[in-house]
């Protein structure tokens, strides 16, 4: 081992494409005026990747944990843990967390309305949330947070809890919420909580004044929570432990905050950083900056916004994406290219054809003042198949950038 | 299968190497000349190679295990058996070796000096040897053999022999020898055994000749032993049984000798060979004709002195050593080219630039007088990344060697 770097990872969610006609039978990748990703290509290496494994196409939660070294089946905590960090509500090993919605139930909790009217003041979210969190059922422990809104994450806490059970939520309105069934027998004294649950959430959220005044004003009642998307915390060891690295995240999107998270990174907000085009790139550029100045050996940095063009089918917008985003890098690496190494890469393909992930794979690059060049020239899809890395899976990633910075021990002597 | 040939495996040690500004942005192996190694290379399938995996530095051991066939994690047996192996103490599955030095230690078994002053006469050495080779414990049976000045390797023969205990060496003088624990329970008896043979060990060597003639010149006595780096020979497949193969080791370095050994190679001694860039190359050349045209199926040739170069961040002598090696396998493929499939690489790269082992891949050409070509030229790291080989591991050149000299079976019908 020599000396360490600071290792960054830049994705852009969704960024791979297919040819547009468009774009005149460019990808976004080629149409974009990328002068920063190119001269990365042309001094470092390139590759595709599947980021889960050929054909396979990414989901955004199991394509970040294969980026950040786990294996996307086997670590793969279902989306409960990843949204409930994302919220704010961290889980530990043995929790089990779920995405919440509230809902409208009658008295015979026959669901009136999934999303319960869908809008939702924050004094009203604060005393919904005040209700459910710290409930107790059987010794189990409820955590609550209510995010964007009618939405929210639910933890449970205690011995003995697997996330195999049955749902709650019968998916269609008209119909009564579910009773809960263990799908395998450990999960027993998971279900019979979260069946007590439902009651108990029913009882304490009828009365609250959120509900008499939505009744008031005709608006339907939060007086329920449908559950979904249960995952429990599995005892994988976290970065930190793995690799003995400081690890951060700067992402505008709660699901890329709450993976990081929940692999071990710290969450550095920046100001202004949104999902979407309009987020400030160039507060993103500071902040990375300063985070790889202080002793963060690992920072993820993610930009959400060629994805949104892509599910909206705007390749415009998807190219002005990938073009704010080299600027953005360019601006970080003027100040710090020589304590780092950088990757830049998708998290999946998007077409812009389709508005959907597809399984085509990503291009990648990684660069560093000390690496071997190989014969690419720009950053794209078609010439990233000429790389030296050639096809890489996404759990490649995370010990590539760590070795080439110095943060694996050798193996061996 | 069709007709059989000799497969020759050429590894130059730390070969793979960076850009370097001395040899004018070029690596060593773009600048040297090797005409034989280029022709191979247009002839030949070239690629690149991650000897353990992505991202991963390899050690000595565990890549010469990779590059043998084995999964370098899972059938790693520590460094012990491999020195023991290379020392000439040959382990079977189921014993222990460490790697051992003389220590000199006062009546409290208190360390004074862990390598007892460093130089001994043979005759010393031989003293020594027998007042610790033959002794007997529980049963277990202590096999001792003294190398290069205080070192030596030590093995334990008898049932029920575990590797997993703690260390014996306080690693600082002022210490006493630590009594070792087990690490699973399994170990307990051999955590006992090394114990008591801590103190019968002393009690033999206080009392030596070669004590009282050190005492007398007040040189520090070679009284204890210290232990590290003990391993468990495990059960794995020799390459004779795995393959029914011959094969044959032809190195200058203990530990290359004793890895080769480890898995089933027979060691062919070369007059002049060593582990510098003065070994005796035309002697290599000579002794790997004959081994190739006796009844050996597989010959692997060593060649240190790239990696000693790069150490020292000589990237001339380091091109030197590149050279001499390109001319040692002209003279080889002169004399036996038709009967043979010949693979040159490295085990990892070793960057002069800093002068320790890195995880950058390493190239690797195959080849042989029937073997399809790809669009490769010349032998290096930047033009081996186009190679039809793409990137493979370390444990996947066996097989290729293997299979395309006619010594693995059709698998199915």
């Amino acid at each position: 081992m020599s000396d360490k770097r600071t290792a960054v990872f830049v994705v852009m969610d969704g960024v791979g494409d297919r040819p547009l006609k468009e774009l005149g039978g460019k990808t976004p990748l080629q149409a974009a005026k990328t002068p920063t990703f190119d001269r990365l290509s042309a001094q470092g290496q390139n590759g595709l990747m599947n980021v889960i494994g050929p054909g396979i196409t990414p989901g955004s939660d199991t394509a970040h944990l294969a980026l950040f070294g786990y294996d996307p089946i086997a670590d793969y905590p279902g989306r409960g843990p990843l949204e409930a960090f994302g919220a704010g509500l961290e889980t530990k090993p043995g929790d089990v967390a779920f995405r919440s919605n509230f809902a409208t139930v009658d008295s015979k909790m026959v669901v009136l309305d999934r999303r319960a009217g869908r809008n939702f003041t924050p004094e009203e979210q604060a005393e919904l949330q005040a209700a459910l969190d710290g409930i107790e059922i059987d010794g189990v422990k409820v955590r609550f947070i209510a995010t964007v809104e009618h939405r929210g994450a639910l933890v449970l806490e205690g011995e003995g809890l697997y996330a195999e059970i049955s749902d709650v939520d019968p998916h269609e309105t008209g119909k009564k919420i579910l009773t809960v069934r263990p799908l395998k027998p450990e999960a027993e004294k998971t279900a019979k909580v979260v069946n007590e649950l439902m009651r108990v959430a029913h009882e304490r959220m009828k009365g609250l004044e959120t509900n008499k005044e939505r009744a008031k004003k005709g608006i339907p009642l939060a007086n329920a929570i449908l559950l979904r998307g249960p995952g429990r915390h599995s005892d994988i060891p976290s970065l930190p432990e793995r690799y003995g690295i400081k690890a951060a995240v700067i992402a505008g999107g709660a699901l890329y905050i709450g993976t990081a998270k929940y692999v071990g990174m710290e969450h550095i907000p920046v100001e202004g950083q949104t999902g979407t085009i309009d987020t400030n790139f160039d507060n993103i550029a500071k902040k990375t900056i300063e985070t790889i100045r202080a002793d963060y050996n690992y920072v993820f940095v993610h930009i959400k916004a060629p994805d949104n063009a892509s599910h909206d089918g705007n390749a415009k917008e998807k190219v002005l994406a990938i073009e704010k985003t080299d600027e953005m890098v360019g601006t970080i690496l003027d100040a710090v290219a020589d304590d780092v190494v950088i990757a830049i890469t998708g998290d999946h393909t998007t077409a812009v054809s389709v508005g959907e992930h597809q399984c085509d794979p990503v291009p990648i690059v990684v660069w560093s003042n000390f690496i071997r060049p190989d014969s690419v020239e720009k950053f794209s899809e078609i010439d990233a198949a000429k790389g030296a890395l050639h096809t890489i899976r996404g759990i490649d990633v995370m010990p590539i950038l760590l070795g080439y910075s110095g943060h694996i021990e050798k193996f061996g002597a």
